[in-house]
């Protein structure tokens, strides 16, 4: 018997889970609040079918149920399924802050229906169901994170499902995640949207527009994200980015203070390609092991 | 008769600049202090002859001598070459920053050899002759700088070569040009090596480079290039580049104090992304009008 997992919120995480569920044999029951979004996921073979209600989708797994939605929706959706699962269903969510939906968790869910949070990272420019692919997962980290007291068999199910999507599961403590996601992914995007504000809001902003090429396009590209889901990771993330937003800060002064020393500025150049070039390296060594 | 024009340093760019020139009907010497380069020049069809000398590449043209070389090394090569320059003779360069080898020029050319500072916004993340390739400039915007009383004839012969090589001419003033690149191409540059270093410094770095991702990796590319380049440009740039970091570290800091507003951050983030979509649309237009 295919074991069911019920998918609430069918955006492109959502709608790409979906799809690789379905190859992988699960069988998927699908849920937003959007029908046409539903519509759109059923004819894409994103779900297997369409829930009725939010309740109905609690319902239909016993197995495991996938919270999909932007991250300050997912308290509500708690609080709405929690009486409507199944003793033993295992829940879990996609969003990129763990330790908000782990409180809400805490909060909404009974103890007999475990939470695991899941952090898959993998996203694209574009957002929806329209751009879902079964193949986003594959070979990405996916986060699994746990508390003291998270059971065994609950976090057991979660990576039976990253690697039936092909991704790398990595288990950690909420706010180890959200430390380490608040510096490799949440400064680089608030630094694009800040080198956004700057060079957009000088005088001579006309001019440099036509001028910027593909250093400036790709520097930028993240600001150009979901400013939804770019506020919610900010608002439920806030005290692991401030500091690193001021240490930023502080580098970039720094910066400014060796600009007319070549040996300096040369060296501290040196050292950032250096660090990248080594990053670059790895990651390409970590991606082969994983293919082997 | 073919014109000859003189390619002084052959990397990437001069490299490039022989192949797209020689397909455009020009006859290209070039010179590089690394004989091994010249070879591979040569065989890779980016020049057609090599100089046996410096001075001999100054004395082959007669019409266009191009020094193609790091910033920092444009000072000796224009002292080197002036005595043998053939009266008429137009020098051009392709440095990054404009200011200093426009000063340069001033210092060590003779009146009869006017200098038309160029700089094609085009590039790799690779260096060096082995990746050059004739189509590096199409569409690129190639910034010539101008001062007054820089001759009219000398213009447009780099414009006629600009649009050979299929970019895009704007004449600008020297000193124009820095501070627009400060903004749109030193600033970016910067940021990323800045973000490179809060991030590897960081005590959990290891675990945080498992865990990056594009995202990382496009934010931080600018930080993987030439840094002799990168550092040159900042001692040439360091007056203009500097208020423009400080700038950044005062967004950051604004941002810093926004995350826990969601109204705020979410307009900010909101704005970031708007200024960043509409540039990208406006560089698809022009691109789109450069080719009809």
């Amino acid at each position: 018997m295919a074991r069911i997992v019920s998918i609430v919120g069918l955006g492109l995480l959502g709608g790409s889970l979906g799809m690789a569920l379905r190859q992988a044999g699960y069988e998927v029951v699908g849920w937003d609040r959007d029908a046409e979004v539903m519509a759109l996921a059923l004819e894409r073979g994103a779900i297997d079918r369409a829930a009725e209600t939010l309740m109905d989708a609690g319902r239909a797994s016993g197995y495991l149920v996938i919270v999909a939605t932007p991250v300050m929706a997912i308290k509500a959706v708690f609080e709405a399924i929690a009486p409507h699962l199944a003793p033993g269903t295992v829940v879990s969510d996609l969003a990129s802050t763990k330790r908000q939906a782990a409180a809400w968790a805490r909060d909404a869910l009974r103890p007999d229906t475990p939470f695991v949070g899941g952090h898959p990272m993998a996203g694209l420019e574009v957002a929806g169901v329209a751009n879902a692919r079964a193949e986003l997962f594959e070979g990405a980290v996916y986060c699994l994170t746990i508390e003291p007291g998270t059971p065994q068999d609950a976090v057991d199910r979660l990576m039976q499902l990253v690697e039936a999507v092909r991704a790398r599961p990595l288990v950690v403590a909420p706010d180890v995640h959200d430390h380490l996601v608040a510096s490799i992914s949440h400064l680089p995007l608030l630094a694009s949207a800040a080198l956004v504000h700057v060079t957009t809001s000088d005088a001579e902003w006309e001019a440099m527009g036509v001028l910027a090429a593909t250093g400036y396009r790709d520097a930028t590209r993240l600001a150009s994200g979901d400013p939804v889901m770019q506020r919610d990771i900010c608002v439920t993330n806030a005290d692991e980015i401030r500091p690193q937003l001021l240490a930023l800060a502080e580098a970039l002064k720094q910066a400014a203070g060796l600009l007319d020393d070549p040996e300096a500025i040369g060296a501290w150049l040196q050292e950032a390609k250096a660090a990248r070039d080594a990053w670059l390296g790895a990651a390409a060594k970590i991606r082969q092991a994983g293919r082997s």
